[in-house]
């Protein structure tokens, strides 16, 4: 089995080489642009190793692992208009840079490009990949309207919150994973598993990603730590304090949540204390490890070598240390 | 051979069985509101038509005529945000009637939903269409793109403009059309001549659109005659024109198009005199006519029944005429 380090060297190699020197050039350069700014490649990692769990050469899979990133692109350009946020990777998002069209038009490009990656493959594996990717693709749109759904809703229950992080974020992971098994020709059960492997990791993964954009430490976070709170987010940290807590610890939450007019530095640090009070902190954590638990005993089950097991373990723990 | 009312039939029948009743409904919603509004469904026609053409019950190319019309009303709905229109088919836009964010996400959701429709046929079609569909896309967002970039050039030559309306509008009626060829078997020369034909028609119809737009009868061609003209659009008229003009006639032209200020009823008179005194309307119907006499001779000699020539040429007649 190879090292994550070295697969990430093979996606951002095989990404690099891409040519995007098409025209005209602004359709293409805020793909070229997006791309360059890197990113973490967790789940074109993801695609690579499954491969190599199942028994390939990695490289066979890096076609369906660079659908995955340009899906990944995609999906964050156009949601970076519909958030209008400002920076994406420390550097300016497309529709800022340009404009909200190009970005529209690049966004739909890159996910049409994402298609065409598996046309690498034959037939029954295309087919199969493409129709992976379409059911998760739509379930990342479900789940991205879901979340524009809650922020104007005060009755998200817990239940409702997960199965949008799972949409949003977990699917795509379980895809990742579940690619590398369809390339290698992995049995049906061994695809499905890995498949759910990676929902409860990418679950416990957006959970933890929540918890520590209010708790982390903002030195290897790399992200604003209570940035969350400062945009009133309502995530699992919030919906289960004002779950818990007593009338006048809800009336303070609501209030801080129903505007952002307040002092930033007094509000993080007076919601926090909330989260910790109310034990909403405590069941985040609870949570995290639990879909965690779940992932691992998915893995501990399924008919692969130890050692391949072993890999994706160890890089479960480095991911949910936050060390990939 | 069935007539082209029956194929209408079998697609709107279809299109308005497709469940669309999935949650969130504010992805989905503006989904079936935007295919409500139906639309000459001109190219799931031609997906039925070549079917019939090259031997097959029509109805087996009616999943592969439903991902072009999805693939149709995604692009019309990402193009209405990109050229901040208010209505589209009389109707409002969605962005209008929802938001840019709805239009963005339910115009991604559409494009995914298309390629499931190509899960209805087996590996090695699917495989066709899918790349068919997406070498497509990839044009017709091309299109889109140098069609914007036009708006802000004052040197558009006219066979980058001919490159644009092909890549823009006629790839997808030459798509269409494959798409039936595919579904049906034909022979790998049939398929390209049936796309090179549709390709044909399809630059003469957007050209003859082009044409209506200034001079056709507002009774029947449907818009505001002179649209075109109060929008500054630089179509093969007003290119032709420019290039035909002695130096006050070009200065006028220019003048007018650079200002959205002057009375409107004076200017589309006098834009459209000088549209016939530069000839450029005279080069314009001798350009229609010359691609659809292309389009013929490609069908002419097809190696297919002449009776479904016939429809072939037909359907052209009518589409020219707009009788369909």
């Amino acid at each position: 089995m190879q090292s994550i380090v070295k697969y990430k060297e093979q996606i951002s190699e095989f990404i690099d080489s891409i040519s995007l020197s098409g025209t005209p050039k602004e359709l293409y350069e805020p793909i070229s642009y997006i791309l360059s700014l890197g990113g973490k490649q967790i789940r074109p990692v993801l695609t690579l190793m499954a491969a190599d769990v199942f028994g390939i050469d990695p490289k066979k899979a890096i076609h369906a692992a660079t659908a995955i990133e340009l899906f990944h692109n995609f999906s964050l350009m156009h949601d970076d208009i519909m958030d209008d946020a400002p920076l994406r990777r420390g550097h300016q998002t497309v529709h800022e840079k340009w404009n909200t069209n190009t970005a529209i038009l690049s966004g739909d490009a890159m996910l049409i490009l994402a298609y065409q990656y598996f046309e690498n493959y034959e037939s029954d594996t295309f087919r199969d990949l493409a129709k992976l990717f379409s059911k998760t693709a739509i379930e990342v749109c479900e789940g991205q309207q879901w979340d524009i759904c809650f922020e104007n809703r005060n009755d998200v229950s817990i239940p409702e919150y997960i199965q949008m992080i799972k949409f949003k974020t977990a699917v795509l992971v379980g895809a990742a994973l579940k690619m590398g098994a369809i390339v290698a020709g992995s049995s049906q059960k061994n695809a499905e598993d890995i498949y759910d492997f990676g929902i409860n990791l990418g679950i416990a993964f957006q959970l933890q990603d929540d918890y520590l954009d209010a708790f982390g430490d903002a030195a290897t976070f790399g992200k604003q730590v209570g940035g969350d709170i400062l945009e009133n987010k309502k995530t699992f940290l919030y919906l289960k304090a004002v779950m818990n807590a007593n009338e006048s610890q809800r009336e303070e939450l609501v209030n801080y949540f129903s505007s952002t007019e307040q002092n930033a530095e007094e509000k993080v640090t007076r919601v926090k204390e909330l989260f910790m009070e109310t034990g909403s902190a405590n069941d985040s954590k609870n949570l995290i490890e639990e879909y965690t638990i779940k992932a691992l005993a998915i893995l501990d089950q399924m008919d692969i070598a130890e050692d391949k097991k072993q890999q994706l373990r160890t890089f479960s723990h480095e991911l949910m240390d936050r060390r990939v």
